[in-house]
């Protein structure tokens, strides 16, 4: 594959669900005038019950979107397809840049977290199961302590659209009350929001916490895709707003009734787009 | 496909994930001799957000397990697979009699609730979406008004196990609160578990409800197949305690930890064997 000289070509944005649209609109308030194609493999949600080998071959899989279409970036939005996936996907895609989340969560925990007590990554159980953000931080900050700690009815809770309130409150600290159970009075360092699930539940978090930073990596994966884009000299050549396509690849009217919730914008069925994956091509044929 | 005449072939039993194993429980307490094969798809779990379309190629896919193995009947533990599969499964199938839950559901609802206002089906957003119990109960009882709520959440809040107490019957009033909105006053005739996760919550659901009955079809599944299988003449010939295989399509240790919220007894991953789908196969030589 050539290296992609159209700075007008699209970013892809990849996600095995809606919780990447959190990503996506940080990414669309910091470059307002990029074009993004933002794919949801909703036929396959969600990754983060699933083997480390099944979401890589997913990710890869789904990414052939991108490939058939044109892009000039790639932000695997998700977690929990990041840490089995992004090598592969860097590899498959070389030289079209491809980042992920981790890092850039791991780049906020060291620039925002409280200077002490364990990083506490809330997360999915593949996540967590994973240690992505265990290993990133260890060789950064050896010394401190790291839990990752699974919140995976988060993900249920925010697709239902409950997001504050005392009912969500309460449902939040029973999730974390194990947590501090387990920390015995250390205070954490940080919550680090590390499901693109979870930032609609920042500020019942917060209050929940009210002395704990609650961090999500959104905003870092923001600045980094700009320094990307700046450094390839790739960025968008127009003063326009720029266009987002939607593509999912199973139940796009859930995916318009959804995805409000994460976007902060309304969308229409009609505004979605259902793409085949060459995987079930391949099974119809087989069963026809 | 030849009748099966062994009468010692297990019983296949299909669900898209865990929740079928409740099924599965009151199928061992009424057949204790008979043996089975509980297959849950966790790879590609779950279907309720998914297209029937999908749902269908999915079943049909993943009961190929059954058809490799030789089983006497299959059961069809899932609401959202059996309305757009059943009737796919039994041609597949046929001689072998297949059996889904929604019309043992209906039966149970017939039998079980107040002779008087709308009978309430609480279910995931796919049943509802494709109105399995509506359509058979239309038929059955065309004079009364028959309502089908979505409550996913449910699933996601059995597999944290999360079943009982303050803080899920709060849940539950509050997943409950617009149906008794919409109602204006009207007291169901009962609450009818349409998922098979559901059952778990049915304590909780009674302490909020006390005076609607709550209904769980899987003991008029276990009826239903006793009777199927004298019919059959296809009972098993031994008095010797049944046993039970265990397959997932992926995350088998998962699948043992959560496994007995729904089963009531425990299992250790290596009672579970994970079964490779044929349509993986396909894929894995596809990516190398």
């Amino acid at each position: 594959m050539s290296y992609p000289t159209n700075k007008n070509l699209p970013i892809g944005i990849f996600d095995s669900g809606m919780g990447g649209l959190t990503v996506l609109r940080a990414l669309q308030n910091t470059l307002p005038h990029e074009n993004f194609i933002y794919l949801g493999d909703t036929a396959r949600l969600p990754y983060g019950t699933k083997s480390a080998e099944t979401v890589r071959e997913y990710a890869l899989n789904a990414c052939d979107v991108f490939m058939q279409r044109g892009v000039k970036a790639i932000v695997v939005a998700c977690n929990t397809a990041t840490g089995p996936a992004l090598p592969a996907l860097q590899e498959k895609f070389h030289p079209i840049p491809v980042i992920g989340v981790i890092l850039p969560g791991v780049n906020a925990i060291l620039s925002g977290a409280n200077p002490q007590g364990p990083y506490v990554v809330l997360a999915t159980e593949g996540t967590v199961k994973w240690h992505a953000y265990r290993d990133a931080l260890t060789v950064l900050d050896p010394s401190r302590k790291i839990m990752e700690w699974p919140c995976s009815l988060l993900v249920a809770l925010a697709e239902e659209g409950w997001c504050e309130g005392e009912l969500v409150q309460n449902i939040l600290r029973r999730l974390l009350q194990p947590l501090f159970d387990t920390l015995q009075g250390e205070q954490p360092a940080c919550l680090l929001l590390g499901c693109t699930h979870f930032p609609v539940f920042a500020d019942a978090i917060r209050q929940v916490v009210p002395n704990i930073p609650v961090i999500d990596p959104a905003t870092m994966v923001a600045q980094q895709l700009k320094s990307l884009l700046s450094i390839h000299e790739i960025e968008s050549s127009t003063n326009e707003k720029g266009t987002v396509e939607f593509l999912a690849t199973d139940g796009i009217e859930r995916f318009a009734r959804v995805a409000p919730i994460f976007l902060g914008y309304d969308l229409k069925p009609e505004q979605v787009q259902l793409v085949a994956l060459d995987f079930s091509e391949q099974r119809k044929k087989k069963a026809s």
